[in-house]
């Protein structure tokens, strides 16, 4: 499933995401693959997504990890309520804590690959641990705990 | 000193971060005052800052706590440093580690407003922790471990 992001079968309602949604002109549009095990995120910065020179902001990566760990997780649950549709309409997460050390500068111009695992899944919530890998180096790790979308959300709309 | 954000103090050299630089043309342009106790950044998302329809973009608040963190241990060491000069070139930190509890979705439109407090300072680390607040409701809350810059990130421009 590495060329069916989860991120294209949100449903339309959902899919506005600055971080992730395909309906948000001006959004990173981050993508998520699961591979089976694990949710794979890529993503090359532009020149501008700069803290230090030289180097990635730290707010980004912030970003990338918390659409990551939405993706990942709505990826494994979907999958696993539905084994034999891979284009079924994806169960939609968001984040209730975000947790991400910032183990080393990260390099501005290559490509970012992050990966998720799931480390707890209960009732609603799950618990997604993950890397950011650049050139072969862990610079950063999170822990994101997401909470399936609350029906009430959509009310607000 | 609330007309004086501590990003207008950043050395040019540091100051093209995506989240609070003044040489980002693409950037947030973040700003943090020190009122004396406490640093305050107040931003306004732009409608397309959008997670779940109608709520703030879970990745653009922890970019508001990542650079509303780093101005405020910002902000608190140049003074503690340079108490009798609200002009003088600011001590620059950058993020460590970043934790962001969402309490609330975060309604999209209003004014947020961070505050923060120095929880910890030993040698070059400066914890802070700090609340959001949005219509008078605290909506989310962050424990951000910043660093004072190291010399090294100079070298990678």
């Amino acid at each position: 499933m590495l060329n069916n992001p989860i991120q294209d079968r949100y449903d339309p309602f959902v899919s506005a995401c600055y971080g992730c949604g395909n309906d948000n002109t001006f959004g990173h549009k981050i993508k998520t693959n699961w591979t089976g095990s694990q949710g794979i995120t890529r993503f090359i910065p532009k020149p501008f997504h700069t803290a230090i020179p030289g180097f990635v902001y730290g707010g980004l990566i912030a970003s990338l990890f918390d659409c990551h760990s939405t993706g990942t997780a709505s990826a494994y649950v979907t999958q696993l309520l539905n084994p034999h549709d891979p284009t079924i309409t994806a169960v939609r997460f968001v984040t209730a804590s975000l947790k991400v050390d910032y183990l080393k500068p990260t390099p501005l111009g290559p490509e970012l690959v992050l990966s998720g695992e799931i480390k707890a899944h209960v009732d609603r919530k799950v618990t997604v641990m993950s890397t950011m890998i650049v050139n072969g180096i862990v610079t950063a790790k999170a822990e994101v705990i997401v909470v399936e979308m609350p029906e009430s959300f959509l009310k607000n709309g």
